[in-house]
């Protein structure tokens, strides 16, 4: 089980994580390095079909708990059906967003407590804790305007709506950073991409030669 | 919240509980009670479609805790817009399984730990725990025999597979039984259908007069 290495990356949208973790992955292939980069439900046909459970626009009346326990679910299937068998065959997985988002959003900006939320995705994952989670840290501003760049449109109300989520998702997130300080590296987001890049590049290096 | 009185009623099936509730709750009725006779997932929507994932055929890859988390994510969910709105309104529900089922088939039975399976419903209920919990105890062997009067065959060898899982079953909720001694009446449902309804209303009217 403990052949291969799981790493996550973690942040807002707009901090660069999908690019990034695409970039490393070519990288680190090419270098001969068997990688696996996913997200979550990463097509695994159980876990999308919790997925349109959660994200079913009908599904107004959904309690905050019932979608913790969704994605703890999706989660679960994932990790044992994608993850954990590309780490029993010694690969690199790079997974785009895992527990930590939980903990940040539901959690901590949702306010179900990171504590309660943990427990049920230990439950999920067992001991399939990450190696080490690269958590790209970046103003929600910073982010959203990102975001927004790329579909060419100004912020508008909706936007500035959500920023008091998103700062509370940084706000989990550094809470996160400082209370798994062996774990999780944060990552200087608000810098050009090839920066972030290489800061990435570097701690995965670090963790594989270690 | 706790004007209402919250009631749910454990056992196999062939126990006679799904039958009994119906009588119970015609009885309690005419007597003046308000009545909400539910089992999960009880026609809420976003239950209904969580079981439906639960119940497809086509997830054989389906994880024993995927499924774990998923019946407590449908029991957060009916919890929510049904048996807690009841009990809100002061009125009394008799639940068709409830916490203890998932304790008895996915804790013990299954083997994923009466503790474990025990925390992610704590997170799905909050302290919501049922009042009283009626467990109908019978041998596996009657129930299945029961269970197959009602569809006039004889116990075939797939029945007979099946028993040692039942049998675990058994083992898990007398162990529960023990466990929430404060909580869990234990009736013996190997006894006439009459004699069972009776032990079950007499223990019902008991913590209604209490």
């Amino acid at each position: 089980m403990d052949k291969g290495i799981f790493i996550t990356v973690e942040g807002p949208d707009g901090s660069g994580k999908t690019t990034i973790i695409q970039m490393l992955a070519e990288k680190l292939k090419k270098e001969g390095y068997e990688i696996v980069a996913t997200r979550e439900p990463g097509g695994i046909e159980i876990a999308e079909q919790i997925r349109q459970v959660i994200l079913d626009p009908k599904n107004t009346a959904m309690d905050s708990r019932t979608e913790a326990l969704l994605y703890a679910a999706a989660r679960r299937q994932h990790l044992a059906e994608k993850v954990r068998p590309a780490l029993e065959k010694g690969q690199i997985v790079l997974c785009d967003r895992f527990v930590d988002s939980s903990l940040a959003y539901q959690g901590h900006a949702r306010g179900l407590g990171i504590d309660e939320v943990y427990s049920i995705n230990q439950f999920a994952i067992e001991s399939m804790m990450p190696k080490m989670t690269l958590y790209f840290d970046v103003a929600p501003e910073v982010g959203l305007e990102r975001i927004n760049e790329n579909k060419g449109r100004e912020v508008n109300r909706l936007d500035l709506e959500k920023l008091e989520f998103h700062q509370k998702v940084r706000e989990g997130y550094l809470m996160l950073a400082e209370r798994f300080q062996d774990r999780i590296v944060k990552i200087d987001a608000s810098k050009e991409l090839e920066t972030v890049y290489e800061q990435a590049e570097m701690k995965i290096k670090e963790l594989l030669n270690r």
